[in-house]
């Protein structure tokens, strides 16, 4: 028997009650049930993210969303500043360009976060950039960027803080109000619990003044009029209403914990991870890791996607690679949403043994016994 | 007991087969296996549409596909000749003037379909059309617009046919290269068998010399990145996997009964709802009636809110209203993908129960015996 356990950063694994929820009869969207059900969703998800603001929920990736951010919030022809600490903060930029917004790009070495430092001076440099673009978990090299930092310093000016927030949101601490973020975005596939299919974006004030004056280039994705329908617990065009049906099975289970008392705990499980990987003798990726994955630095002599391979055909652990030229040179384990702390000592083990089978020098139990010292601790 | 049957329009019932593959545990995107999966799909598809086209997945809402049809063939400032029939005719100009492009309306009173000369006269009155947009069947009001006749008319044009087919495709006849239809978009939602959440969109090569010539205003929606991507059956995002691995199940049963033969039952199928609701003495709405809906008035002295609220509460049969101003003066039954003869015998059976308790003059059995003599005769 080969048990198999995802533990990607997205999609992520699915509570069983979720997915037979899943498997429930279709029903019709446009009744009193569905705006029932959407109502406490998107109530569910305020807390979540921690914000009095509407948060609108869209049928498609977690990327349809950070399109509907800046489409809205940023004319054509103004200017958007992108803190890009890797593949995903890069996104941004390539939205920028694709809608003709001047993208003003502040980039730093993947494994590093931005400093704060750089994020005042280029707000200087460019006192009329319409927002600031970035990311909370860096899902491509497991790097937190300090949004609260950066809060503080957008909300000083008339720029909007835009958030990444698709591998971040309910899987590290996120404060949308208090550290004035003013578009949150996240995905359905991640820490929510849920697959793949759905968006969610919150909007602060400052934000809606500014797409109010806009006409943005936007029509599936114009936040305008999913406000309006959302006052009535719609949506304008048919949503993926049974993925919704079930986000509230996945959802009452995260509220049922507690967010405070989730942050704590996936700091200390994304702790115990590194204790892990670091008492096997592998280095961390990520200068200024997320909680909800771990990224590691592939030892020298060891292939990266050999490894990866025996970790998903001997052990069923799927682990995803480094992406682009970082294939091979890394791997990301996930540990948010239904990945708990035993999953990852799971993969800790797995990790070792495959080592040990292509000649690493190792001496088993390690990696399990810093992870668990980690756990033991809290 | 109330037994539950879901008879709209959109969202339909999905075969429990189909369910069950969605409770099924999520797994991991960019794998061979997903390829595999995603590579049937296309082909079954494809199949479907009845073309060699390439078929795009966009994991969105239909009309995410139909923003995808036009964004990336018209150019901003360019000009769209938009047949409209009703509500998601009416759809297509308003996706116009959100990106800015000049839509020349070709409209009919609801419950009539655009005659082929309106389009002729409209593309003698608009050579530089880049487009002629129009809806298949135009699920707001029941009718069945002739598309071949607009396929052959459009081809000898420089402009592109982009068809709304969404209550269309797989529910009557289409046949996408034999009819000229450059891009032809469909949900997955309606006849598919298969909860919201996916479009598609087929192009055709005079499609893509167009796209490409063209910057869209599109990142989301940016179909050739999207037919990069799906060389190697991959997609731009994270797509909707889940629904793809269960839409495989719904087309494998579509596809082994054969496209032709589908249309055949469609057909019968909407003669016989047709035939038992005239049997009650009851108007049709459509002209022109679709294959996959049937659109009836409610009679005079009839509260057609109260008719569906009986329908449903009583017998579990869930029609749809009319939309706008049309609500309450019609009723709207799907009979399409999952829904079969004998559904729409139940709701003939459920429309006579209920209009013979609301006082409307009847002879129970008529309708059912109409439409099943029509059944008997093929």
């Amino acid at each position: 028997m080969k048990k198999f356990r995802l533990l990607t950063p997205g999609p992520t694994a699915v509570p069983e009650e979720t997915l037979l929820e899943l498997a429930k009869p279709v029903f019709f969207h446009r009744t009193p049930e569905f705006r029932q059900i959407l109502g406490e969703v998107i109530e569910d998800l305020q807390y979540l993210f921690r914000t009095k603001n509407t948060v609108i929920p869209l049928t498609s990736s977690g990327t349809g969303g950070l399109e509907a951010a800046l489409v809205n919030c940023v004319p054509r022809g103004k200017k958007a500043i992108c803190l890009i600490s890797g593949r995903f903060g890069a996104r941004w930029r390539a939205i920028c360009q694709a809608f003709g917004i001047e993208a003003v790009s502040v980039e730093v070495p993947r494994g590093q976060a931005v400093a704060p430092a750089q994020l005042e001076q280029a707000l200087r440099d460019h006192p009329d950039a319409v927002a600031v673009c970035c990311t909370l978990s860096e899902t491509s090299t497991g790097v937190a960027n300090d949004v609260e930092a950066f809060g503080k310093i957008v909300s000083a000016t008339p720029a909007l803080l835009l958030v990444d927030a698709i591998s971040g949101l309910a899987a590290m601490e996120c404060r949308t109000d208090d550290w004035h973020i003013d578009v949150c975005v996240t995905g359905s596939q991640k820490a929510l619990m849920l697959p793949p299919g759905l968006a969610f974006v919150s909007v602060s004030d400052k934000a809606w003044k500014q797409i109010e004056a806009n006409r943005p280039c936007a029509f599936y994705f114009d936040l305008k009029k999913a406000r309006q329908k959302l006052a009535t617990h719609d949506t304008p065009f048919t949503p993926a209403h049974t993925l919704i049906r079930a986000l509230r099975v996945s959802l009452k289970r995260l509220r049922a914990e507690g967010i405070e008392q989730l942050w704590v705990r996936q700091k200390r499980i994304a702790e115990a991870a590194r204790a892990g990987f670091k008492a096997m003798g592998l280095e961390l990726f990520a200068s200024r890791p997320a909680d909800g994955l771990t990224v590691v630095k592939v030892p020298e002599n060891i292939d990266g996607v050999e490894l990866l391979n025996r970790l998903e055909k001997k052990y069923g652990l799927k682990i995803a690679g480094g992406q682009d030229d970082l294939k091979g040179k890394i791997f990301r384990l996930a540990h948010m949403g239904y990945i708990d702390q035993f999953d990852v000592l799971a993969a800790l083990a797995g990790v070792e043994l495959v080592l040990l089978e292509m000649g690493y020098p190792l001496e088993p139990g390690r990696g399990l016994a810093a992870a668990q010292k980690m756990l033991a601790s809290a």
